[in-house]
């Protein structure tokens, strides 16, 4: 059984392939602006969901104030592709990043993130490099044990450590808090920023980050802006997470059904190099088949995705084209070079994943 | 703590870089060619796990018969490089492949594998298009529960749909018995044989499976042919599997600490976009840090690897750059548009992964 729709994709593209639905692309980025509006925060969508200017623009345009970008190739991309204010919310180091970090600020208003003294040291070569100063935000660890200063105190010298700097200009704190964790956040920001302020300085960003975190948009305050990246497609960790539904997922991966070796056994042209291994914090299976929900995609090889049908009562015949919702959305998007446009049942186009693989 | 080449890597291409020595990548050519020559079977690689023409000429040039693709998208990457014979082992399905792959068949010599009666059903439709007949094997499973027929009974079946569609000749049996299968896969084969020929129909391709099985090279009387993939490359998996050393490792990503939050933490700039989650059949961690063995890759964000230093006597400082051994090098050449190739310690230059992401 399959749609009207996956039968036109799979005739014009093949499978296995990664579609994305404008009108729900359109209705998540409308949906996560009013709340950040709402909430009195600016939006800076981090883009390593999309990959795609043509995408952040149409969040700019809805309304975010600028983008998040995780990787300095990411960044370049975007500002080819006609964004210009860009937070890269990572340690840059190297003095090959510097020479292309110095080449981004002159086109565009880039904000870095640091956590460590070596890699502040290091940015001052990029402001120097570009003769204009670089904004740098401190990045906090408040719970998760990712990137991030631990304590307070490191964050306070990070600061004056930043300020201190030739060529470089403190700008404020970046945080991701649990999602249970925002009264810690809150205690850690207040202290880091009487510290900062004791040493004359002030945090004119505050940025929160995760969709995860759009239940908890407004909790910090203080905070001045919020950093989503998956609403914009959602997954199946976003609906366990309870800030989607399915009807918000936006991207689906078509893939064909090409051997049902035994009863309670098929074979979707799907692998890991198509769905990822991304286990998707705990998530019982490899995605969700929507003509087929009790089918378990219980483990790949690299072009194919095993089914386990030993639960579903509903079972796919070889040639069956299902819609998958993938656990984690930002790595499919990361493996195709481009996604089929729809609306609705009618297929638009392709769209370049641009900085695709852009991983330096 | 890095080396000279790390330096010189991070200054020309940044990190993470995925880098391939070639000294190590014409050496395990030659290996497995001769141990191919030596057991009188044909070698026919697979190309998915290095998806470049140019290493696949290599390959042939070293005495390989043909190449191996997954998918349709690889072979074609793989006849516009030159290469002109091809088993593409997948069940192929559906209008569009099979336009292309009659395309494809007027440009090489082109066996498919099939498994089931609905995939032969549709091959015709390619032989037709194409004008000229398509051989196809018949894909066994003995043990592996993947892709294949799980009965004798079915593969004779097969044997003889395939014998009867009009376009369609049969040419053989291709399996990828277990490691520790192989009288199994001997039994299956040996019926199947007899039972084919009491078609009237005969094996000239009896094809096996796989690096890890380069040790048991040989053990199917009767294969006339094997299809090695990993071990152009090799990875930690090969390495756990006994038949490579880490002196075989051709392929190493390299990568920055750009974090250090705690004593017991640090942070490298190669994340799940880089390393991939593929947990490599159960070995510990996401990868082998050649610099700190004792460090454990333990978690992903995209974009970050965490590491676990605790077990690890010496830890890196921000700024080192290291190597790591992949837990599965097929999926993260994948990952990349290009590598970066070096002879010992000189940079020679970049090589386009042309078929990454060629997963239609």
């Amino acid at each position: 059984m399959s749609t009207p729709l996956a039968l036109k994709i799979a005739r014009d593209y093949g499978t296995p392939a990664v579609v994305i639905d404008m009108d729900r692309v359109e209705r998540n980025i409308a949906r996560i602006q009013a709340q950040c509006d709402a909430a009195g925060l600016a939006n800076r969508p981090h883009i390593k969901t999309h990959k795609s200017p043509y995408l952040a623009r149409l969040q700019r345009d809805a309304g975010a104030k600028g983008i998040t970008c995780q990787k300095l190739g990411e960044a370049e991309v975007m500002v080819d592709g006609g964004l210009d204010d860009i937070l890269i919310s990572y340690n840059l180091i190297g003095e090959e990043k510097m020479a292309r970090l110095a080449a981004l600020m002159r086109r565009a208003s880039v904000t870095v993130a640091a956590d460590n003294p070596t890699v502040v040291a290091g940015l001052q070569r990029a402001a120097e490099l570009a003769e204009r100063p670089l904004s740098v935000v401190v990045e906090c660890d408040t719970g998760r044990k990712r990137a991030g200063v631990e304590t307070v105190a490191e964050a306070i010298a990070l600061a004056g450590q930043i300020a201190a700097t030739k060529g470089l200009s403190f700008a404020g704190f970046m945080l991701y808090p649990t999602e249970t964790g925002w009264r810690e956040a809150q205690t850690f920001y207040d202290e880091a920023l009487n510290g900062v302020r004791a040493l004359g300085l002030n945090a004119s960003i505050v940025s929160t980050g995760g969709s995860p975190n759009m239940k908890n948009l407004g909790k910090l305050v203080g905070a001045t802006e919020h950093r989503p990246g998956t609403y914009i497609y959602n997954d199946r960790m976003q609906v366990a997470a309870g800030v989607a539904t399915l009807d918000d997922c936006a991207l689906q991966i078509y893939a064909t059904v090409v051997s049902r070796a035994a009863a309670d056994r098929g074979i979707l042209d799907a692998g890991s190099k198509t769905l990822t291994a991304d286990p998707g914090g705990g998530l019982d299976g490899y995605g969700l088949i929507l003509e087929h929900p009790q089918a378990r995609i219980a483990r790949f090889a690299e072009e194919h995705g095993f089914l386990d049908l030993a639960q579903s009562n509903t079972r796919p015949n070889v040639g069956d084209v299902v819609r998958i919702i993938p656990n984690h959305v930002c790595v499919v998007v990361n493996m195709v070079d481009e996604v089929v446009m729809v609306r609705g049942d009618e297929i638009i186009g392709t769209l370049p994943v641009a900085a695709r693989g852009k991983l330096r």
